[in-house]
């Protein structure tokens, strides 16, 4: 499949991917599902070490039809992750609480993207220089041209790795409560309480030269999810 | 162990708790995991279903030392888990993007708490109510005594599962940049930008009776992480 046909359309659906209830909060095309990818500050991997599953917090960024995470070459579970297993990358974006006038209707307004796949290291120094550039810029959006770019050292410190987005999908849920019509009459209040993950004023390292101007891409720097 | 011992004090370290490297983040005492429990909104549980490693974000809700997840009684993810399958729950606060100096030193400040066990069904009338309380007053506090409770065919259609704190461990990262002694002088700026999860106005539901007023704690709803 050419890169470009790739990345429009659709993944295709699986039997871990394939919902079989709610399938109108399911969604397999890439525009969403690279959306979601694009509006998320960090994911959650999982996968298995010696038997036992671990689920790890790590940053991540999108080029394309792949998705880089990393970490210290150190990390033994970062290590275990590169050796290929199988694994499950998972954002989730919390949009609202969803206060139903029941216990049992009560909600979550979110987006959320699972992938499942292997965990490839990248060994090419022009692919970990520009994965890791893709990492600064999700960070923050402007941010690799004028940070110091990693030396030779440093990579070598760095474990980079590449995972394909091939199969996985997307959830969304949106909207108010969902009450049974019996319940619409109680007197509890009901609705939706929106989240955002917002940014505070920018707090200078206490060490900074003091001619160093604070860049625009930290001043206005932008609300997660976007 | 009795129970008013086991809430405080330390848990033991295991294999997969122990961190190799940077151990100052880390923390095994039940008062820090604690309170990155109870700040936290919701969850992301590991597990592997017919060996594939699933990633799924929950909310959660704790009552002493157990983490009480719920859901649907028809999901089959949930299904899986509660077959008592080894698990791994990871609750991550992203508190600010750390911006060094140099590509390398770019970090993220963060409280995690990561949890290991095998779940179990609380099929106890009983601990099922005090449990779905315990949800609905993490997502909002003060609203199990507002919502109308769940009537027997509503217990039934959840599945409530107990998930014991007992292994694992908190890792937190606060502070700025450490970046390297011959970066210092260069001419970019360095420090953090702080995040928290922001609540909007709440939006009432649609159908809401005009005669009902916002409670309190939809009015004055806690930022996340607290």
């Amino acid at each position: 499949m050419p890169p470009n046909d790739s990345l429009g359309g659709e993944l295709r659906p699986t039997p871990r991917t394939t919902l079989r209830r709610k399938r109108d909060r399911g969604h397999f095309d890439r525009a969403t599902i690279n959306s979601v990818l694009d509006a998320g500050l960090f994911c959650h991997v999982g996968f298995s070490v010696e038997g036992s599953p671990f689920v790890v917090p790590m940053v991540y960024a999108r080029i394309g039809d792949t998705l880089y995470v990393h970490g210290a070459a150190a990390n033994r579970t970062l290590r275990a992750l590169a050796t290929g297993v199988d694994a499950c990358v998972t954002v989730t974006l919390v949009d609202g609480v969803v206060l139903a006038r029941s216990a049992f209707h009560h909600s979550m307004n979110y987006r959320s993207v699972m992938l499942f796949g292997r965990a490839d290291r990248v060994v090419d120094e022009k692919e970990q220089l520009s994965a890791m550039a893709a990492l600064l810029e999700h960070l923050a959006p402007g941010r690799s041209t004028d940070a110091r770019a990693p030396s030779p050292i440093e990579l070598t410190a760095t474990l980079i790795l590449r995972f394909p987005i091939t199969e996985g999908s997307a959830k969304i849920r949106t909207g108010g409560p969902i009450d049974e019509p019996e319940d619409l009459d109680l007197p509890v209040w009901a609705g939706v309480v929106p989240f955002a993950l917002v940014p505070g004023p920018a707090v200078a390292d206490a060490a900074l030269d003091e001619g160093v101007e604070m860049p625009a891409y930290v001043r206005d720097y932008p609300r997660w999810a976007r």
